[in-house]
């Protein structure tokens, strides 16, 4: 049962998903993930926004990095320098059994949703992850050092390139697993949530897909954005220099555009309140700020309440 | 510059290469390994013999398990089992860089030989390792429990069924590569010398493919085996178990025999000088167990005084 769909990116999406992980009754929670990000490294297929969400659901992941595996050693890494194979994206030891164990069963013809599924079973998780798609789509960075793959801008050249625009190879042409549909019909379902995750990088992906666009329009449950914007900047990433990048307003109010004909409601920081005279959606302001787990368990719960509120009108 | 070229198997040889590797110029031994022991394990090219070689001739081989890295880590191993994959076969974090980069560069169309060319030099080696041939030849046990591939008689069934034959899949279309037709051919080769590996499963591999045969009749230096027996017995593995399984003697006497045609000369054990009188080519006896480096040395050393012999005839 699902009584709330997320769909999130990496590290700021995780941690909502986190506190919405404890305030729903086990089992309830959906995470649907996005795969823009996925690419191939050192041959093995890497699903970085999905590892993050698997390992921070479960309390497995590194706490002072953001992404990766907590107590993680760097043996392989250190090896691959000495055979002077590529060191510029950096895989823990443990790190690297998802990845091995992914492209193994990738090539032996299972779908990543499958695998991801079963992933969440051997972590401990209750709730679902679920890929945005099992097909490829790829979010490609359109610089002023030309076209990068969104590893290679975002890791290797550390975002430094002038984003000029964005492109989701494959968007169009993706489809939603049944796991999704079913999540989204669910009778139980009280809200759909888009987590605090970077709009164009992380949640832009999901919107390139056709059947994504109506999942979110036909869905009777509320659909939710949390702006991930405090203070005018990101907590983390380069939301706000891709912004400026693209000539737009660094505000949550050019979230909320972003996100208009898509969603119900849009929850906000204090900081931002300011803008809520532009917003054409219900709002909700309150600190979105996530630092302990109190904070994502009582932003979890008044994302919630509000999603609530448009039932009860 | 090749004066030894040495034609071995995994842990056994290995020690015997490192003697040869000490007491040549620096550059001067190259090591034509077994892969018929290689395979596929999830989804990664694994040379175990190659990896063996690379690590004991470097210093970085692990002294108590005899096969893997020294100073390992497990986590990736740990990681695996959390997630339900195969773990029979144990790849430590710091020994899984070369299967990733074999695996790697192999499907990127490089040839085995190219890659561990490559390994050898960033492991700082001066000498060569070459794997026995490019081409794929694979050592199939047949046993009472059926036809095995060879890791999983040797690993997963720690050689427990009972060998009734060996089978060398490819060996007789695989070619051999310039650089062992080059070492073959040097004009300072003094000798080629068999290590004291397991004949059936290490050895023989080579002696199915053709162009090895040709080589060595070929070859203008002294062939020179050194009997993997002591007292009747094998140092390690179970080489003498299956000589039982195949109804032949365990002594000396029957490696020599399996060499026959092959074999200028032949080194054995002080405890299996008996058998001396039933071998027809020239002996050399001198103690062949090698614990340390100085075993190591001194039995590489003697090994070349004896190969000496042949052009002083």
């Amino acid at each position: 049962m699902t009584q709330v769909l997320a769909l999130s990116g990496g590290i700021g999406g995780a941690k909502l998903a986190v506190g919405l992980q404890h305030v729903l009754p086990p089992g309830e929670l959906t995470v649907a993930v996005n795969t823009g990000d996925d690419f191939e490294h050192l041959g093995l297929a890497i699903s970085p926004d999905i590892d993050t969400m698997l390992y921070t659901l479960s309390g497995l992941s590194n706490p002072e990095l953001g992404w990766g595996r907590g107590n993680e050693s760097w043996n392989f890494m250190a090896e691959i320098e000495r055979l002077g194979g590529e060191n510029w994206f950096r895989l823990g030891d443990k790190d690297l059994a998802v990845h091995i164990e992914r492209t193994r069963r990738l090539n032996a013809g299972e779908k990543l949703s499958g695998i991801t599924a079963d992933f969440a079973r051997h972590f401990g998780l209750l709730g679902r992850v679920v890929p945005m798609t099992n097909d490829l789509v790829r979010t490609m960075v359109i610089t002023d050092e030309g076209t990068l793959d969104f590893q290679h801008y975002f890791v290797a050249r550390r975002c430094e390139p002038v984003v000029k625009g964005l492109a989701y190879a494959g968007a169009a042409d993706a489809q939603l697993g049944p796991l999704l549909q079913e999540a989204s019909q669910d009778p139980s379902l009280q809200a759909i949530v888009i987590c605090p995750s970077n709009p164009w990088l992380s949640i832009a992906p999901f919107l390139e897909i056709p059947a994504w666009r109506e999942l979110l329009h036909e869905a009777t449950a509320p659909v939710i954005a949390v702006s991930p914007l405090v203070n005018g900047q990101a907590v983390k990433g380069p939301t706000t220099k891709i912004m400026s990048e693209l000539q737009l307003e660094q505000s949550s109010a050019t979230i909320a555009r972003f996100y208009e004909g898509i969603i119900d409601g849009f929850v906000l920081d204090p900081s931002e309140a300011h803008i809520v005279p532009e917003i054409s959606v219900a709002t909700h302001v309150t600190p979105t700020l996530m630092k302990t787990a109190a904070d994502k368990q009582r932003l979890a719960r008044e994302v919630l309440g509000f999603a609530r509120s448009f039932s009860n009108l």
